[in-house]
This record gives structure tokens, sequence and C-alpha cells, in this order.
């Protein structure tokens, strides 16, 4: 498949087009942003771990029975996906208290949550990815309320596999966003990416934050920590 | 019915025991806030007004079938009501896109919305008054789902009896904030007051804002604007 002309770039990938029309080329950045763009740093070796990581992730869902657009990792840095139509929601799964939930609702960071939740946040980097409840998800009418219901479903079936799947390195999922997209045939699919850069990973025995946490708190080393995710996933001798 | 201790100060209203541990005294402050508090002033006629409106206002609701805490006007600036349990949420009711969903979902301010939408925010000045969704009220379990759903039927029926009766004189009634609250036997009844201060109005003429955004943005006299909501309402002569 080759590497066709660049159509979107954001803040942590490039895509890029292919040959086959439903097929995009992504190539995994090793900028690092925070704070909707406002802390900023070129990180080496930032991208290789994050696509090896979500290869990884959506490799394992995918033997869940659970569907991605992830068709293959093809290099160190990039990705082969299907193209879909990214519905602008940011889906967040919480099964702990942690950043802005924390802060918001004046839950102790780190508390357990009752049961896991999901949030959708507006996808809309102006707006700053405002929190939505269900009448606004009907008024602003990004999908129908039943394709809410199904991404709802859907993310907390990820969560169902993911959790797992954490727990059995060390680590706990605290919370982590999705995004979902629409095939040409209008079926939802899960798509983007699962990272570091966007899962909130804690270590069960030291309790530190393996995740880009480290990054916008300053905690230390971002590729150090993305590298311990990896290696325990498996993932290094690949 | 005789004024006892005082029980509760807030910032527009204070609230006196009675002989009767199941009814309070209200007593309507001349206090105008803003912006949680940061933005205060005293001014006369105030709580007179806002007493004399909220008394129609809960009057024509009761004539329309809906129940409130309002027992009756014993004064100027004060009124019995039934004492309840108030739920500690904020519910708003909107028609009109203006204030917070206008900037937060860069709605312009003014748009008709497709729907009258009911929020909840959590009554929390500490946290700001935060929204929630409903994976929110289920973890905080402020109250259950089932009198989560009251509270919206609820809303929405106050809505439909006091957006026509606004239209009658003039005015388009954008959004408005009430309070809830649970009886002795844990009936859910509207509580707190329906004023210029809890609602958005807007003169169908002129398109002057007959309310505390008056205040709030600095826009001319307070107490002009309400005597004008309460004459229409034809309540200067009582
Ligand atoms: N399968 C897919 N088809 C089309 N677009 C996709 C697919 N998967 C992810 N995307 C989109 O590609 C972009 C990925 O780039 P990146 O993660 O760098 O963006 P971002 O900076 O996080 O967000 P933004 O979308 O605001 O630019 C995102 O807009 C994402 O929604
Ligand atoms: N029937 C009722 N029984 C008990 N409490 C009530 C009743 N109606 C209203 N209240 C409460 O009385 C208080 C009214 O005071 P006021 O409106 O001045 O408060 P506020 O400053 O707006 O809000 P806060 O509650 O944060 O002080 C509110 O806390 C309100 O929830
Ligand atoms: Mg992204
Ligand atoms: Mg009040």
């Amino acid at each position: 498949m080759e590497k066709g002309r660049l159509l979107y770039e954001g803040k942590a990938k490039q895509l890029f087009a292919t040959e086959d029309e439903n097929i995009l080329f992504v190539s995994y950045k090793d900028s690092a942003t925070a704070f909707n763009g406002e802390k900023k740093e070129e990180i080496d070796g930032k991208g290789i771990l994050n696509n090896k990581i979500t290869t990884i992730l959506f490799d394992q869902l995918k033997k869940h029975g659970i569907e991605s657009h992830f068709v293959e990792r093809i290099s160190e840095n990039e990705q082969l996906v299907r193209k879909v139509e990214i519905i602008p929601l940011e889906v967040v799964v919480r099964n702990v208290a942690a950043g802005s939930i924390a802060k918001r609702l004046g839950i102790e960071e780190g508390i357990p949550l009752k049961h896991s939740i999901v949030e959708f946040y507006y996808k809309d980097d102006e707006l700053g990815d405002p929190l939505l409840t269900n009448a606004h998800l009907g008024l602003l009418a990004l999908a129908t309320p039943e394709e809410i219901e199904t991404i709802e479903t859907k993310a907390l079936e990820v969560n169902k596999v993911l959790q797992p799947l954490f727990k059995e390195i060390g680590v706990t999922l605290i919370d982590f966003k999705l995004e979902f997209g629409k095939t040409p045939d209008g079926k939802i699919l899960l798509a983007d990416e699962i990272s570091p850069d966007t899962c909130r990973l804690w270590d069960d025995e030291t309790n530190k934050k393996l995740d880009k946490d480290v990054f916008r708190r300053n905690l230390g080393s971002l590729t150090e920590v993305y590298e311990t995710i990896l290696s325990r996933l498996g993932g290094l001798s690949k």
C-alpha cells in the first residue's frame, strides 16, 4: 500500500491517502501536546511507541470480538486503518476519579467510581471540548440517539476488555478517550488510537502514572513510562 | 403565623422557622449577586418585587395544576412556604440559546433551540455549580433516577405554563432555573423562587433584557425592568 497525499495533520498523527479510497495511512508523530495545545514538545521515539501500543490494543480488542478501524502496522511509526467519517465526540470512559471529573465534582483523585461511566465531549478545539449532556447531544445532532447508544455500549465493551488486560500487567486503567467514526455503509466503528496519550494508566505497585500525565504534570520521562507499558504488553520483542 | 429563628441566610432570601415545623417564613432580600457572589449590590425594592413576582407565578402554576412549596404572601417582601429538603440541583430549562449554553456550545445568543431542554447543575458554590450528565447524577446519587425523571418532567410542565404566560405579556421566556425539594413523605415538590433573578426574559418588541442580566451586564436599572415584569403580570395593583 503506497502513501499518497497528506489529508490531515493533527497534533499527534498525520493521515495520508492510499490507492484504496477506503484505507488511510497513519503516521504517528513525535509531538506531545497538552492543555489544548498550549504545552508542546517533540519527544524522540513517542510516535513509534504509540504506534506499537495502539497496534497491540486494537489487536487484543479484535481477539475479543471488538472491531476497529485498525488494519495493520506497516512500519515502526505507521499503520493502515479503515477510513471513516469521524463523529466529533470524545468518548471518555472512567473507572476511577482523576483529572477533570475529580476537579469538577469534588471527588478525590484515585477514588474508584461506583460503576464505570461514559462521558461525551464535543470534539471542538475552539470551544475547548465541552462536556455534553444527552440534551446537548440531541440538540447538536452529531449522531442519532441510536448511534449514541451504540457508541456508549461499545465504549463500555472496550473497557471490559482493556481493564483486565491492563490489570494483568500490573496497571489500573483509570480512564481513557475513544473516538468513533462511520463507515460508508453507516456502521459505527471504533477509530483513532488507544495509547498512553489517551489513557490514564497507574502502576499497581508504585501508584506511579504511566501515561501522558507524566508530560502534562512534568513527572519524568514520557518515553520511559510509555516503554514500560509497551514492554509489559509484550511489545518490545516485536 | 409567627416568624421564628433564622434557619438559613442565602444570597437572595432568609428562611425563618414558624410555629408549624412544616412551614417556613421566607424573607426576600434586597441583595443582588452575580458570578457566584463576586458581583454584589444592595438594590432598594428588589426583595418586594421578587416576592410579588414569585407569588404571581406560583399562583398561576397552581391554577394550571402544578403544585409548589408556595403557601401565601404575607407582606411586601415575605411569604410562607412548605418546608422541604432541597435536592442540591439547579434545574435549568432552556427554550432559546443564551448565557452558558451559547458560550459553551458555540450557539449564537437568541437562536431558538430545536426543542426545550433541561439541564442539571450540581448546586455547590465551592465547585461553581458544575453541569452534570446523567452518569454524574447516577454517581452523585443526589436523587434516584426516578426522582430525576420526575423533576425533568415537572420542569418541562412548568415551562409549558410559563412560556405562554410570558408570551401574553410580550416577553419571551429564554430560560429559567428551578429548585426542587422532598416533602417528609418523599414527594418531589417545586420550591425556591421563580423571578427575574432566576429567569431570562426578553421583551418581544424591543428585544431588551428584563431580568438579572441587566445587573450582570450593567445594562440599566434592575428595579425598572423587574417593575415592568411585575406590572405586565398585573401585579402592581395587588
Ligand atoms: N479511521 C479514521 N478515519 C478518518 N479520520 C480518523 C480516523 N482515525 C482517526 N481519525 C482522525 O484523525 C485525526 C488524528 O490526528 P490527531 O490525533 O493528531 O488529531 P488531534 O490533534 O488529536 O485532534 P484533532 O482532530 O483536533 O486535530 C483526528 O482528527 C482523528 O479524529
Ligand atoms: N421550601 C424550601 N424549604 C427549604 N429550603 C428552601 C425552600 N425553598 C428554597 N429553599 C432554599 O433556601 C435558600 C434560599 O436562599 P437563597 O435563594 O438566598 O440562596 P442562594 O444564595 O441562591 O443559594 P444557596 O443555597 O447557595 O445559599 C436556598 O438554599 C434554597 O435552596
Ligand atoms: Mg488525537
Ligand atoms: Mg437562590
